[in-house]
């Protein structure tokens, strides 16, 4: 029997979780891997708190350099996150030729490159089947079992915070703001929501996804990212009435050799799987070009949940370990090729749209002319009883044929100008 | 480079896709995964037909001894299906010192003790992701990615043939015999659809399933079975006035040392995911005691799908045979390990029930009657105007509390004895 020796650096949500699986069932993953996993230092600058499980407390430490400088250590399970002293840990273990577990989205998004470039000099892995999608098997299943496709398209729905606020407007109808201040009271969302609510979270994982799937590392800052805080419940009951759901959607797409990745608050038909997504839980479609579309649904974060997935890193890495000479394939996240991002004023969508008009005669027909001379066409459009009168403004809403988002970006900058509509009121969402 | 020399034995509907994803994609695998996959040779007793695209005709032969005694072939990929000369042929390719891979569910479930004993005995490794859910990777994940957990539950719909009838009597309004009638015209039901509408298949794909999840290998004989034969567009209509849509279930529960299989047509909760999932789609719910709830979802059948999921099992055991003394847990598949199966009459749960009576007084009070006495405690009922009248017969609807299933059984064999009961065309379903 191999003992595989690892140390985990950070105890917070995750690695508390992690831990206790690895302590929890070491038996029961020996029995069914047939590797056996040896938690032999955790370090957290707190360590004098009650755990809810039974272990060698002598484990711990608060210097994770004795567990970057034990030779036998072979394995470093990185759960402090973000991008500060988190990547010097996992840069320092790199160097010291251990292979690295993580589930820290921001970190792999935003320095994958660098972290992926160092460890193929070092001939170690890194792992981070926990960055996306908590708990759900979705990194492997991706790399390794879909193999044997060109995908063709990921969309997920990859924030359970922000999944969680939306599905509460929709099912209670009530408005966002409100949501959010009870999702903070109880703990759903942080005190500080920005990652989460303006989809900077999704954007992580998104581009993690997009570099497996399309082979090569992105450049983060230019992922185009909108957040939920301008969805109102009047757009979620317009979106129902039209048979969608609005949710915090993620996607990539190939187009020929550029890839579209953006997140956005989207329309999802309600036939959809996405759109049956609810509360914090996270779904990730991906469609491959000979197993058609498939969905990976679960838990998108949570102590066990994530800690889930972690393990499952940590056990993948010791059952490779133990075989030797490992081939190493070099497409995913290939650090000599910068994907090539799709230019999204090219992209081609169906839109709703909802637009603040001061009640008078004429402004549908300015409205109507402006989307004329950007080839815009409606499909249905809406100014009904349910418009809410607002400081004698009311709603127009519009759902739109297949049109360029560029045509869209000009006729709303061009109706903007006219000063009996409320831009800042207004909004426009893509129809998936 | 190592080149992984595989022989495909059986070139059906999946035999076709997976020669032709390995050829066309060879170069793309390599390059995802380090694994050069060269189909020495490929087996069917028809070879002299056109494929769709190009390779080496040389490869092509009738008899797969060739391939079984090719000593540079590793990987024996059965793809003819059944339990006749399939089997025959994995145990030769398996004495024959090669690795396994198959789609064959009928033959696994069935004789998974004997193929798994006799591929111990020969220190290789049988994989068969393909087996369940198609192009769903779901055997991996289940095995590998959630190692850390213990599996609570399994429930699937993996049936495409099955699901489609369901979907299309739910969507249309459609009689069974009729939606069965088109699906055979369009060629997505067989001429003897027996495997499918009985729940054979799908009782197949389950039993796989739990040999995973639980340790080792189920005695197919003893899996409670029910087919789809008898809804009725009724028994749709109505499961959906109680926020049901009515699915052939396979499941696999944990009840402490005992297992619970079952596959009957269910009625699931419309909010759940598994009532979303439509047409010849499949899903797989696993729920673990830490990761909780996840899902699984894709084409269920298919040459192109199906094909992905064999491949992916190639490249698996490409990837690990190039490895050295690879570890072999005991777990999965353990041939020492009789699964002890609950029995269903214990089981509890909601029942939807309908009962054709005649329509005449005191009915109600018979029936009612005959419930209360096996402690079955009803929680709605219906007689409406929608119960259709048929030779004077109406139909009574009725939805229970939590119940045995053995007080249901023993409260409907008493209320057959009564004439006026029509029990051939009444039907009782669980409701998950």
């Amino acid at each position: 029997m191999i003992t595989n020796k690892i140390g985990i650096v950070g105890l917070g949500v995750v690695g508390t979780g992690t831990l206790k699986i690895l302590i929890n069932e070491r038996d029961s993953i020996y029995n069914k891997m047939g590797v056996w996993i040896d938690v032999k230092k955790a370090c957290d600058l707190n360590i004098n708190r009650e755990f809810e499980f039974d272990f060698n407390k002598n484990i711990l430490t608060t210097d994770y350099s004795e567990i970057i400088n034990d030779p036998e250590i072979g394995t470093v399970v990185e759960l402090i996150g973000g991008d500060g002293i988190a990547k010097k840990i996992i840069l320092d273990a790199i160097k010291a030729k251990k292979n690295v577990v993580t589930a820290n989205k921001a970190l792999i998004a935003k320095h994958g490159k660098e972290l992926f470039e160092e460890a193929n000099k070092n001939n170690v892995k890194i792992y981070f089947e926990a960055s996306v999608g908590g708990g759900i098997p979705i990194i492997t299943p991706l790399k390794e079992s879909l193999a044997g496709n060109s995908i063709l398209s990921i969309k997920g729905i990859i924030n359970g915070t922000a999944n969680y606020i939306l599905t509460e407007m929709t099912e209670k109808g009530l408005e966002f703001k409100d949501v959010l201040k009870k999702a903070q009271e109880l703990g759903y969302a942080e005190a500080d929501p920005t990652f989460d609510i303006e989809g900077i979270d999704t954007a992580h994982k998104i581009t993690i996804l997009a570099s497996l799937a399309y082979g090569g590392y992105v450049n983060f800052n230019n992922v185009s990212v909108k957040g939920i805080t301008k969805i109102t419940k009047e757009d979620i009951e317009y979106a129902k009435d039209f048979s969608y759901n609005i949710k915090l959607l993620a996607s990539a797409k190939k187009f020929n050799s550029e890839i579209e990745i953006r997140v956005e608050p989207t329309l999802v038909k309600k036939t959809e799987m996405l759109a049956s997504v609810n509360d914090a839980y996270n779904a990730i479609e991906v469609v491959g070009d000979y197993v058609g579309k498939t969905l990976f649904y679960g838990r998108g974060a949570g102590m066990e949940p994530t800690g889930s997935a972690v393990v499952a890193d940590v056990i993948k890495l010791a059952t490779e370990t133990n075989y030797k000479d490992a081939p190493n394939g070099n497409y995913y996240y290939n650090i000599n090729n910068e994907i090539k991002l799709k230019d999204i004023n090219d992209s081609i969508s169906k839109y709703y749209i909802r637009l603040k008009v001061k009640d008078e005669a004429g402004m549908l027909a300015f409205i109507a002319e402006e989307f004329k001379k950007e080839n815009i066409s409606i499909e249905s459009m809406i100014q009904t009883s349910k418009a809410t009168k607002d400081n004698n403004f009311v709603s127009l809403i519009f759902i739109t044929h297949e049109a360029k988002e560029k045509n869209l970006v000009n006729a709303l900058s061009n109706i903007e100008k006219n000063n009996d509509i409320d831009m800042k009121n207004s909004i426009s969402l893509k129809i998936d």
